[in-house]
């Protein structure tokens, strides 16, 4: 198991070799972390793997976050950084929201995917109370690899889409709106409950989570039969 | 207020003028009583009214009850039993439901609906996860006074129905699902939060009470000005 | 389907054939919208309807996002903004609330339903524990062709109305309160268990979702004949 | 601390002196219990009291487990066994239910009482969807030391009724109801929010701890001046 | 009903009648109002009552808003302002707490009481983690017509109180705590399923209700003969 | 559109369409439906698609069903039966569990992958209290294009095996478990939580919405270039 | 690693190793396993360790089972088989319950730390509605290495034990109780949030889990210098 | 009980004798105190016991208030403030950490657990996403006397390593992570439903309440034969 070696940077222990092991690198997750800490990581990662990413920096350091570091990326709407990307897959992912309001969680998922080397196909504020918004300009959407669907409020979007495509559809549920949302519960157990086949959730608000699966489904694919 | 009567019967102080003062008449709530009690307070209310409706009766016991009222009539699937109906109103109102599981509370509501004089437009199994057969034959749909939308697990349809029908949608979610639907808590959550607006929801597996609502919305209407 | 267009402005796509469709016009939902997106939004569904409308608009910005809109009207209790009205329905709706907290979600509803054009009875403060309140001027109240009754804690006002007119009853559950209302989930709570019929129930603090659905009711009977 | 005695019986530790420390006598829960080891624990408790009762008895052995104990009665929709009473206390404590679902809640609570030499008003059926039934014989109410007050659903009674009543109101949520009733949690969390003072909240379907509440408020009122 | 009558003031209606019909006078509940809110209906109230209160009243506030109103008296840990005090019962009532952090509830409780025109014994930092704290000058406690606890974390005390004492005890659950207490649930919980009778439960952090209910317990009794 | 076709079959609306527009038949759901509307739809899905396969079929009538049909298989552990089967994949897919009482939902999950024309790998008992016995064999794991991952209790397999293959992670929490695992909860927020990225979650139980999942993941790879 | 071995019996995978590498060997857990899979996992661990343990067995199943097997014991009010025991630690482990009903799961603990080679100190009935019961005998308790406190309803006793003795306290919730017992959720967070330092906590009724964590306790103590 | 006795310090009644009752002495909650009232505290407890410590100080007051008192010492990422130290004991504790964002809640442990007199063994970002990073150095985590480990997200990381060591563990959840995280309620569900034996849990973040847990097992370990 020579892909299991580690770094002990300051109070972390990166696990540098998760790339190579799973295929998703190790990302920094920026919350609750000094701008120090999180360059300090990204820089160890970056030195192993060439390519470095963090999420959920706070939105006044990231700029200059990525200015201290080689080939630095800022990434305002999805509060990350990047250094460097991963070679281009050929791949496109198509990533939907419902409404404008989640854009954050939306540009987060984009802009891993990107950084991950992948083509991303957006389609924005093409929620259920307007189904036709979503017809409209579908076939593009139909061609990709992996469909992306971020919904906050009753998140009955991935449901509606995964009747329509036959790629694999990954449901994100965000913390949008109010009330009986209960910051994201609601949209949660919508997804969880989707009677349609071929949708799988991840974390309210994890863009990047729904990214890394993506990721992870058309890698295999691009790098060859697996199971050969 | 001299609409403000009542009548005691065995354990129940029975409000039977509620349907002159409401437009609702007091309906007898089944769970929990005997057979006989259930029929003591549906004579009651029959003689005072010429209409009287049972909910939630026992399965086995529904049959000889509606036998020995007069103008009785049993439903199974709706497990409910009236005695005569009130004068038909000419109205129609749409009860759709999102799957086959759904119908137990579908046919409360539309046995209800019906039971108060109204011309209930029945659509059944048509959830989001094959949307289309939901537009195939909606124009009627679209013609109803009101529409009441019956679904479980993510309770996703009201949502989409509310964003193409001008008519007010009654949404009744149901406890149709396992796991995370936990007992109808996501289908209504999920209406709750409808990104559509027009939608305004009843208690979990409550076809009686959607019933109720879409009959004082219409029966104002068919009454000629409320306001005038 | 020519009723099913949109506009795409900025990073949203506006749904301007909502109106025509379904009666009621897309609305703004300002959450998490600069005041830069909201006014794109205002003004390229002004230019389609005549009409648009914003709720949830940060205060500070409200009276000059209404300043900068053809026929801007702010609202500071209600924290929305209008540009124009539908025409006036003749018609009246009644708007309770239980206490003085509850204005915001009240005034929320009714300017909705104002600048939907229609006529406002306003109730305020007439909660259950001096229930007396509630019957001193209830005539007019009573004559309105639906009551809208808005209420934190326990949530009790909307069955103790609904068991005593003959409109429909939208009950609105807010956010007042503290401990075990635990946000608006106990007056959630009693309003989706109300004893009394002819009850339907919108998100916590959705005075606007509560107009729409009323406006939706009026709207129809104001129209004539739907079924006809 | 001569009043801190207990006696082993069987698997029990009986507190027989709980009675002379706090006026309420230790009471037999007797769910999850043998009748045998119901009865033994009745027996202990009646020779040091001359006075015994046990709630939630198994409706199949209450009257044969009353008949073979001393003073033994046996009340069915109470669900309890009492041998002896406590000397009657001249007071009178009114016991108000909302529906006639309600009712073993409320014959829990009422038989302890009489149990403990109360004397009890009772008002079946006096639920808020018409609440004129509950004014129409309301001074025997208003003039009674305690009010306990059994509703299920949205639990709205106690409320109204507290904001009439000088007396203390002490509410009893029920199971009773489906859906978003959650087993008694609506009911329970309306009444901790009772928009009207003078209102304190027992567990869901508790009528012994009502009766135990009103017994000790009460009781120090009848025995005299305990500041004294 | 001559003790029916109210008094609207700017957007609220004083139940201004309460006091006779009740005996506990409306209390101004001043979270979400402006200290010219509360001060118009505090002088309403004094003004028909010779006595008013308000709770929850901003702390920035509340010395220069008593300083404003006749009779004013701010009391900084209670959060509440009264003008003038009931008159003196000769009443003593207990307000026990568990912890040092819940002396704001406590004191909401006990000056509440004080205002009402009864004696409060106070016992502080008495928790069940050392339990012989409460011990050990428990005569006068046990002398008290009734006995209120205050307690967060488990909210374990009222239990242990209530195995002790003849008067009923009122529990107050706190939201002190962190994590698994969840804002004052499992003191909530606690307290509901006490095991020990005589027991009744307020809201979370609601030190005034539990002074409401322990008023009228008490000034029902001091009154004379109710039932007489 | 000529892929959204539909056929009413009694109570139903089989959307026979399904799998030649998303990859996936439309699969009956027995739950709730007697033996012969499951036979009914089960024979129209097979009459169009040469394939037909339902789960959560009542075990007392599975064989029978199963007998009475074209191709007709009963699995009892799994409680599905299918008619016929989808071609052969080639392709290579991993269901692992935590414990053997996990078996049931491993099951679905395997007898429809394998009706869906894949090869399963199954390994069973592999939790983490013991987590050598996850690596004793794993390369075969490893080399499967996904991997499902099924566990009740804390759900924490998973995480361990996503930080360990390249394959994305499918995780089915189970109901496996008493006491605060209510249900499957704990383990559906421990995956949704999950440390390592590349996971996504179905609902709790749901082996049949993982291997729908699976399928798609698989299908698009299998069939060629979807982007191509 | 030679202790990381296991061996596979039917469904299951034997982690025969666990009692060498943790001190606790695996033990069976019966629920939702045949009597004959209970069996053959009993004899694979018996053979290994001369030791094995089954917890919740089927009640109609118990006593054969143990007949079936060498050294076998069934234990009916724990619910337990163990065949042989582990050698006697000499070392003394409380085992208190607050009332009758907890007597299944105080069961569980006791027969399991026996089985383990301990001595249990049991105390029962001992709750805090009436305290001194258990300080009556209390100084064999405080003699103990490890105390264990099993409690439902609010789960009030292990904070005073805890503020009482110098031996960790380990608290197992029960789900005795009713209404907002939650099923053991009310006694599970008043146990988390005891004020009393001191104490952990198991899984509600899992007095298996509390029976391990002491044996791991004394154990470690037992063997000597654990650090030498 | 000459060790019951108790100080009040202004508001605070302090249980100085706890350290002799039960060996943990009581340490002062900062939590809502002032930085006067704590000093008091602490400076009570220093007198009596020549040690005192206090947790959630105030991050702006820690410094100075420690500078304030004898042998005081303030540990920033704790928030912690000490005076003086219990006699070293010769133990060894591990404190293991899942994530750097764990930090604050494991350095609360191991600066108590260092002020208590023991040795800890740090282990930080060890979490499962990267097994192998915690079986690196884990020998002298296997030799230590007990194991506490922190985590958050899906909290995992307890049931891996309690099947790997015989010395018993203490679970720490923590507040870290996001959306279905739940504030930690994720994670302690998780832990609690632990399938590995020789886990026991304390409130989330309560990193002080594991150190007494373990600082009890490991006292009665060092100073002998307790149950001699």
């Amino acid at each position: 198991m020579s892909d299991q070696t580690f770094v002990d940077v300051d109070v972390a222990r990166i696990d540098d070799a998760r790339l190579g092991r799973t295929g998703v690198p190790e990302v920094v997750y920026g919350a609750g972390k000094t701008a120090d800490q999180t360059r300090l990581a990204l820089r160890a990662l970056y030195e192993r793997n060439g390519f470095a990413l963090a999420t959920r920096v706070d939105p006044d350091e990231g700029a200059a976050l990525a200015r201290s570091l080689p080939e630095g990326v800022w990434n305002a709407p999805a509060r990350a950084v990047r250094c460097g990307t991963l070679p281009a897959s050929g791949r496109y992912i198509a990533v939907l929201c419902a409404g404008t309001s989640d854009l954050p969680v939306t540009e987060e998922a984009a802009f891993t995917l990107e950084a991950f080397g992948h083509t991303v196909v957006r389609r924005r504020d093409v929620g259920v109370a307007g189904i036709h918004r979503l017809f409209s300009d579908f076939a593009e959407v139909e061609a990709c690899d992996v469909v992306i669907v971020v919904a906050g409020m009753e998140g009955a979007l991935p449901s509606v889409v995964a009747g329509l495509v036959a790629a694999p559809v990954i449901a994100v549920p965000t913390s949008v709106g109010y009330g009986a949302a209960f910051e994201g519960l609601a949209a949660l157990l919508g997804m969880l409950n989707a009677c349609a086949p071929g949708i799988a959730v991840v974390n309210i608000d994890n863009g990047f989570g729904a990214a890394a699966m993506a990721h992870k489904i058309v890698r295999a694919r691009h790098a060859g039969a697996v199971t050969a």
